[in-house]
């Protein structure tokens, strides 16, 4: 026998078939709580225009496209001109297909536009542990309404979704990027030199308060970092500012906390933002905020927009439980000749099991016990001429 | 305001949200008649390697594969070169991916494997009505059973499928390769141009007896098309071969219907092969056979397999009915600073609707009206305190 060297491509994933059961739970149990508070589930191409993919919204994902060559004429034309290669690229998150989306529907959807998405995306990463270049992103996102309702309806739905999945015990650190702005430049730090200080205080988890103050001392000088110093050491986390004062009324304010320091990777972020952290992850479970200036670029006009993305590939991970499938019963039959009997007995089990169909093998117990972590019982169809008659017995 | 020139990439689609809604409805009960009958889901990546998607297996759609491209230092030096600029590639089916898939994972499968895959395909078509460059498969597939019950199976979870999801009076035709290959052996055609002549027989639809006849008249000369009006002329679909004589005796066998002449594209097919036809479609809606050579292909010994793959998207056209969504009502609000209320009463709500929240706009009548296709009710908060108090009413 061969032996095999077939795996999928590097840093992508075949699932088996419990993990991808659980996988599917997860994220039908998310989707469930989304579609009960009104949002609805839309779908847009694996594949977006690479000009759109690196139009400047994506910040250092851009550079983690997969390219999609050219193809016939237009390939070979490229080539010889020794032009661009690919006009198609996989898309990196579901952010930016949301938005074209928008632009492109916007006069069949709803003025206020509450949309689910999940799919696969996918990120030219060097592949590391916990790290994938194809990952489930599960988002929610309002469209249309400026108003701080849109960040009560995700921030409650999100915690809500995380609780039905089994979830407990998640916090959500808030932020708003116009106080951060402003905080940033008290600090004596340009405008045009903000998002270079938000880079070094998004750190700030990483190497403390010493650390961020030394590298804006090496970017902006001995002021900056001692104002900043002064500033990271007076953090009050309990002054909720005004921006974010109806966040901190709801229901579900126990699980927020204010950091004043959150900064979030993304340049796109406008408003609130959000990162949702759980004391058994060591990375965030999921993120997100307000960026109402991203549709503008594709329709000229500025739409209001808000979303919240929680991070699949983490929430399988801290989810112990096991897949809530019905019980599945193994019907062993002696033949093919027996299989019209057997599957009419399978019918009549389907009301209560799934049914799997198996030739009575010669080792019965290895067999048996290969399909113990799926189905839960086994029974001899034998000469059994409907389901009642037959001996059902705990499988393993 | 600038007129939107954004769409999806060609041939590839946007689904609104009731489009979507009807899609993931259908595709979860196919799935679901699948796991009652003792299938296992999996998960495969979009990609592949490109050599793996390019072996001689997919026949014509190798041609068709969306090439992904190198990158870094990779590509950079494969340019310098002038070689081969891509690695990897879209898959543009689920079967390769499977057999991949197996070979990949064989020690930690059941020794009879039953696979169930759902996902996006791609192929870079000529896009044309009814054809798109990505669109979805669910495919159902027994690997390591070389018995007819395999074969018995795939057909009756296939047609229960079609009917859970409100599709009757699907047919499926059969044939068997063997049979097909000695048939037209017997025409006088070598072994060699065997599948040339199948390429030729497969027109039979289209171009009727006559047209066959003339076609293999100038690929292989007057005895073979002689030959071949008579055996077209006289075929006997009553006669059913003894390789499928046990489908023909199952429960099912009013919906088979034996076709010597049926011949399905794939190069691969090694034994029996299945068409699905639906009155109101006017290609197959469905289709699969038994490809017991393409494990082997990456194991070294072969597996036996067979495989039906249903046509979602024809499907997705033959039913009409509407989505099975739990109804949906609209909850008005006068303003975000009801919000905590609005919530909790929502969550009263959540027990018997979908609830979504709205801001009252100015336009209400017109608002109502954009969500009447996905929503069934609604109601003012007004200064309600609990759910029992709203006065719920019909929306459209």
């Amino acid at each position: 026998m061969v032996v095999a060297q077939v795996n999928p491509p590097r840093g992508m994933r075949d699932f088996l078939p419990s993990e991808k059961a659980k996988r599917e739970r997860l994220l039908a149990v998310a989707k469930n709580a989304y579609l009960n508070r009104g949002f609805q589930e839309i779908e847009t191409p694996v594949l977006e225009e690479l000009s759109r993919l690196q139009s400047g919204q994506g910040g250092d994902n851009e550079k983690l496209v997969f390219k999609v060559q050219k193809r016939g004429e237009e390939f070979a034309s490229a080539l010889e001109a020794g032009s661009e290669l690919a006009d198609l690229g996989l898309r990196f998150d579901l952010t930016v297909p949301l938005t074209r989306y928008y632009a492109t529907n916007q006069a069949k959807l709803p003025r206020v536009f509450k949309a689910i998405q999940t799919g696969p995306v996918f990120r030219a990463e060097r592949p590391q542990k916990g790290r994938y270049r194809q990952f489930i992103q599960c988002d929610i996102d309002i469209l249309g309404d400026s108003s701080i309702l849109a960040e009560l309806e995700l921030l409650s739905a999100s915690l809500s979704a995380l609780s039905d999945m089994g979830v407990t015990g998640a916090t959500i650190r808030v932020n708003h990027r116009e106080l951060l702005r402003s905080n940033i430049e008290s600090l004596g730090v340009s405008e045009a030199d903000s998002l270079s200080a938000m880079i070094t205080i998004d750190k700030l988890d990483k190497v403390g308060i010493e650390g961020v103050a030394l590298e804006l001392g090496e970017k902006f000088g001995p002021a900056v970092s001692a104002a900043a110093t002064k500033w990271l050491s007076s953090i009050d986390t309990q002054q909720i500012p005004q921006q974010l004062a109806p966040l901190f009324e709801a229901e579900f304010s126990a699980q927020l906390r204010y950091d004043p320091t959150l900064v979030r990777g993304m340049g796109y972020y406008t408003g609130s933002i959000f990162e949702i952290e759980h004391p058994e992850s060591s990375s965030s479970i999921g993120g997100g905020g307000r960026y109402d200036g991203m549709v503008g670029r594709w329709l000229g006009d500025d739409v209001p927009a808000v979303g919240i993305s929680l991070g699949i590939e983490r929430i399988v991970d801290l989810v112990h439980s096991a897949s809530s499938m019905r019980p599945g019963l193994v019907l062993l039959i002696d033949g093919p000749e027996d299989a019209a009997r057997a599957m009419r007995i399978q019918a009549e089990l389907i009301q209560k099991y799934r049914v799997r169909l198996e030739l009575k093998p010669k080792n019965l117990k290895a067999v048996l016990a290969e399909l113990a972590d799926s189905f839960d019982f086994f029974a001899s169809l034998g000469e059994v001429e409907n389901a009642t008659q037959l001996e059902i017995k705990p499988l393993g």
